[in-house]
């Protein structure tokens, strides 16, 4: 379900979770059709193996559609609104097989260029309740074990979804130090029907992932209350090849921090 | 150093770092000789190759030093006073290649048949700056560089060294969770020349050992705030095959959490 977007939007529609307005794309006359029905701007998608960005294309009134048409020819796409959302979000669930089910406070999540840059811990959001609400409506209905994560555009206070990921997620990272369980711990007890371990935040916790180049690992760690995950992947543009998480039950060491953190991943950020 | 429980303890009264009284026995007339000197209770340890109770033999009044001296015959021994003391603690540290030293809270432990069965992180101890202070010794005679920890009587609010182990230790394991950084982080953060990192405290934290035998994985992730760690060792007689951690910020939480704990683990107990 959550690698055709198509079948995911539907899916999530069918639960009642509500998301932006979309159509199918399989030609350039569908994509006329559609940017008249969702109007400008709007966000034409693959609907097959699109990540961190990729196989999306931005739609403006200026934008030559014939032209973007060529440059995702050959896949079937969808055609989506764009929210003008003031957050995206996203919510990371655990179930297990007994059906045992724990919901992490929410991340809020800033992406850049499409990927993922930064997730921050949202202890006592707003939105929790409807985000687990609209989890748990996936976890049910697909009788689904393992953490899962839901993402999300905070539009006005209300959720729409925008895509969910079967696994363990990026924007789920700063539970390894920032949740009394991490959602490795969780998805392992998950899917070994152990039971679920507390999802409660352990003081303010962030993750920024560093992206296409590595900084100086000892800068990193030179900042109180940081924690350092080195990949071991060859640097690549656009590739994540690392992150750190501050974690911190002091304030002020959190927000010294996390600028901190974001400058030197601005630094060596090549995408 | 650590190795010869004799070089040890002199290097301790060298550094003046008190001790329990001790002598050397190389003989029966040495082991007469010191407990004239020491009185009883004593206890005579092997100076070498002792680790989990291994090694030493409790000398009471009604003792017969010629059969206790038979049972560890061959090897060159010491002849401890007992001290009366009222806990053991122990304080680990760390020491990077540059010289920046940190110091965990202390851990409050409790052994039986000299092996350690519980560890409870101690912030805010009154004894914390006597411990640090003695740590601090070795770690500069030495130039140490790593994660080291040094086991401590308690008398009456004095220290006493017992023995310090030049690695990470067992009674520290509760830093995995129970520590802004646990005590393996920080010395592969010592070794590498890296910033250390804090050693604070996160919420309450202990460790029980599960020794000679495994509890049910699921009884022990039941409890609210517990973590496993499973050794993939064989169970044998004696022999340490898993912790768990209790870590929580939430008071009853940890209080409620503990004692499950030990009772899962004196439940599996051969030794």
């Amino acid at each position: 379900v959550a690698q055709d977007r198509l079948v995911e939007k539907n899916f999530f529609q069918e639960l009642g979770i509500p998301t932006p307005g979309f159509a199918v794309v399989n030609n350039l006359e569908d994509l006329h059709v559609a940017v008249a029905r969702l109007g400008f701007p709007a966000i034409l998608k693959t609907r097959r193996m699109g990540y961190d960005g990729k196989g999306q294309e931005f739609i403006k009134p200026e934008t030559d559609l014939a032209q973007t048409w060529e440059s995702v020819r050959g896949y079937d796409c969808i055609l989506e609104a764009f929210v003008p959302f003031q957050r995206e979000v996203s919510i990371i669930a655990a179930r297990s097989v007994s059906g045992e089910v724990k919901y992490y406070p929410l991340s809020e999540n800033l992406h850049k260029g499409g990927i993922l840059r930064v997730a921050e811990c949202r202890e006592n959001d707003p939105l929790q309740a409807q985000a687990e609400d609209y989890v748990s409506r996936l976890l049910e209905s697909l009788d689904y074990v393992g953490v899962i994560a839901l993402e999300l555009f905070d539009v006005d206070g209300k959720l729409l979804a925008n895509e969910f990921a079967p696994r363990v997620h990026n924007s789920g990272h700063w539970t390894i130090e920032g949740a009394e369980t991490s959602q490795f711990e969780n998805h392992l007890r998950a899917i070994l029907d152990l039971p679920l371990g507390s999802t409660a935040a352990v003081g303010n916790a962030a993750m920024v992932n560093f992206i296409g180049g590595l900084p100086k690992v000892e800068e990193v760690l030179a900042i109180p209350g940081v924690h350092a995950h080195w990949y071991g992947k060859e640097p690549r543009k656009g590739r994540k090849v690392a992150h750190a998480t501050v974690r911190s039950t002091n304030d002020n060491t959190y927000r010294n921090a996390l600028p901190k953190l974001e400058r030197l991943a601005e630094q060596v950020d090549d995408s």
